[in-house]
């Protein structure tokens, strides 16, 4: 399991690409709230997402001898581009397999980083068969893009960031909304916050009709989504919560929150318009929820994750010309 | 005259709110740029842009009587942010000239942070007329936009900031392109990296047709502008270089180079993809020097500054449409 050794232990290997993401903050943005707003953005991160850090920190504990073929994960891009670029830092080939109808900046993104892209239909192939099959022939590990140790203690990485930055910032009791597909950043910021914030309590953030988390929080048993498709929010559309966040969350998160994709897309206009940054809707859903249901909230001061900025130009876009 | 002391006093009277902007890299900008490049995001500076650092450090500077009543800039909308929220800070009103095409998102955004805005129309009416009259009636002091020692000192914080992390991230010997309008903001960083890195030389970016700084520095001699308008790099459309900055610019800085528009709104899409930050035309021009322009300098290493991001949605989506 992780805990918070395991995540000082992913801090203390990360290599200097790996930046401290800014808290950034806007006055018009408060306004909105109703309160103090800070919003960590992650989507500066390298890659554009959290999801290096966990991919870091997954190959880094590999033997030399595992790596040393290559490595192996599924995603619609967010993870995708982490494990390529980690795996490029090893100079290894990264094998990622992704549906053929994820946003062209995720699918060029990964090749640009060296990856070797393989699509497959969603509708008609089944992506963990054709994983397991790829990773029998190639000899190659599966780097999970949630439900590992290792993944879940470097994405808790983004929680000490935070922790430090929070008191850097004089910041006593607040929330921190994350926006939550498997669990793996919320469960990993949740333990690290546990340690050195635990003034600061975590409430995850998912799209209306994929709560599956918010669900499984609230009846204490995992629960699973009706859909796989069918929001803007393609990074953390889910099925289901892992097996080692949901045990983590359940202990340490307040109630779930959703949002709808219209929230979602206001908030990519917000986050243009008053702090000058790029996010996807899936990566805006936790600021979407401090702007559009403030008394979701309890606290004076609100901490949000901006996990990712991965977004095609027509759908950043078509969410400015509405904002 | 600003000098290193004059910089080194403004950073030690800079608030909390002014941060510490991050330098952003993106392996794919590497290769378009042909050798290492680091961009200094001061578009996630509080306001936007830069411009926030030298309206602090003019504020602070005055007596408390003198800004008792309020203070009065002229500016297209960088500079009137800045002021606006800097006289905020203060709990005094900021009387702001503004062109009436300025875009939605400055005049708005000047508003917003509590600023009395005045429009004018740039062909029937004398903006320094306008504002004279206003200083007399009202009383109030005259922040001007570059040519002030303090202002200069302000965006010489810059500068300072870009030297420490230029250190932190190994770097030997760079270039450093700043976009500029009259010059205050890379007065301030040459005067910051003549002290503390001298091992790095700026370089001037311009809009073609905008180029008075680059003949200035070129016949040793002022040189103006044939036109105030017809460029999408609003923020640096000044008439001629400053009184202040040239003298400054003309001992430390390197040959000014220019970019077109063109040029200037693939690098804001270079920005939105690879780096997902949001940058205004003007604030790009420095960025489109290093993709479009890399013969025109020398450093294995260039840094560009991103100077700012207030920019309407409708040119936004124009600059990502074609990038």
């Amino acid at each position: 399991m992780s805990d918070i050794a395991a995540i000082r232990a992913a801090a203390a290997r990360m290599p200097r690409q790996i930046r401290r993401t800014p808290l950034l903050s806007s006055p018009a943005l408060d306004r909105i709230a109703g309160r103090r707003l800070l919003v960590k953005a992650e989507s500066l991160q390298v890659t554009g997402s959290f999801k290096a850090r966990g991919a870091w920190a997954a190959l880094s504990a590999l033997d030399p001898d595992e790596r040393a073929a290559g490595v192996l994960a599924c995603s619609s891009g967010n993870h995708a581009q982490g494990v390529a670029w980690a795996a490029a830092q090893y100079g290894v080939t990264a094998v990622i397999v992704m549906p053929d109808d994820a946003p062209a900046a995720k699918i060029d993104g990964t090749r640009a980083l060296g990856a070797e892209v393989i699509t497959y239909d969603r509708a008609r192939q089944d992506r963990d068969a054709l994983a397991a099959q790829l990773a029998r022939d190639r000899g190659l590990p599966l780097i999970p893009p949630f439900d590992h140790p290792q993944v879940i203690a470097g994405q808790g990485t983004v929680g000490l960031e935070l922790a430090a930055q929070a008191t850097e910032e004089g910041v006593a009791a607040a929330e921190v909304a994350v926006p939550c597909g498997g669990g793996g950043l919320s469960a990993g910021i949740a333990l690290a916050l546990a340690a050195d914030a635990p003034h600061i309590r975590l409430r995850t953030v998912e799209p209306a009709g994929f709560d599956d988390m918010a669900r499984s929080l609230a009846a204490g048993a995992p629960a699973s989504n009706a859909r796989n498709t069918g929001s803007v929010c393609d990074a953390i559309l889910t099925p289901a919560p892992g097996r080692l966040t949901l045990p983590v969350l359940a202990r340490l998160a307040g109630p779930g929150i959703t949002v709808t994709d219209a929230e979602a897309l206001a908030a990519v206009a917000a986050a243009f318009r008053h702090l000058r940054i790029v996010l996807e809707p899936g990566g805006a859903v936790a600021l979407a929820a401090a702007l559009s249901r403030p008394e979701a909230f309890d606290a004076d001061t609100l901490i949000v994750l901006a996990s990712g900025g991965n977004v095609d130009a027509e759908l950043f876009t078509r969410a400015i010309a509405v904002g």
